[in-house]
């Protein structure tokens, strides 16, 4: 009903910020990325190591949905849109120094467009050494 | 009692080479590191990220104790070397595309610098969306 004109850019654009608290934990690296590790959250199996600018992890954090930065295409990508494998975001923790980023989800089918379950199924030889 | 001379310098050079078939599994990124997921091997909780050149890894899988390149220091650092929190190395693997690497440890204390068993204790507020 007022003559003012609203502003609707102005407030998608602000309302589409990182929680500047949250940004404030993050030490991103030079291409403004900071690693993500996903891992299946019930069982603690380690899934896959992705990557997240501040977008990414707004838009993890807002749909529940793990989304990432993908460095080879230059885009966000939602983890199951294509395969349908997607990632349930049951919680996300920040590491001490706040490059690296702990998403725990559930994972429906395969985590690797191998589709392996896991992207880590290879097995390095040679571990010698040992632990009480 | 030869009159040979030995060549200690090479063979020690060759000796300390990465095995080439696990080199080549691997795609550094620019600074020639691939990111370290650092895992307790029995109860799959994750305990910090860190990062390897290949000599880090070298000495990993031949030592058995986790060795890293520490980005800020500019240096190989053997963890828990001067905190006496060791890390015995039971497997490590490799992620699909070569550039992150999970290496499965018995840790012993706290992994994290600041005393915390593990560097993700903070968890992140707002994930909406859930799962099945």
């Amino acid at each position: 009903m007022s003559a003012v004109p609203a502003e609707p850019e102005l407030d998608a654009q602000l309302d589409l910020q990182l929680d500047p608290a949250v940004a404030a934990l993050l030490r991103h690296d030079p291409a403004g990325l900071v690693a993500a590790v996903v891992q299946q959250h019930d069982t603690g199996e380690v899934l896959m190591l992705a990557w997240m600018d501040d977008e990414a992890l707004r838009r993890t954090l807002t749909t529940g949905r793990a989304t990432y930065w993908s460095r080879s295409r230059g885009e966000y990508w939602v983890k199951g849109e294509t395969s349908g494998n997607r990632q349930w975001v049951r919680e996300v923790r920040v590491d001490c120094d706040g490059d690296a980023l702990l998403v725990r989800v559930d994972q429906e089918g395969a985590a690797c467009h191998t589709g392996e379950r896991s992207c880590f199924f290879r097995s390095l030889p040679g571990v010698e050494g040992g632990a009480a």
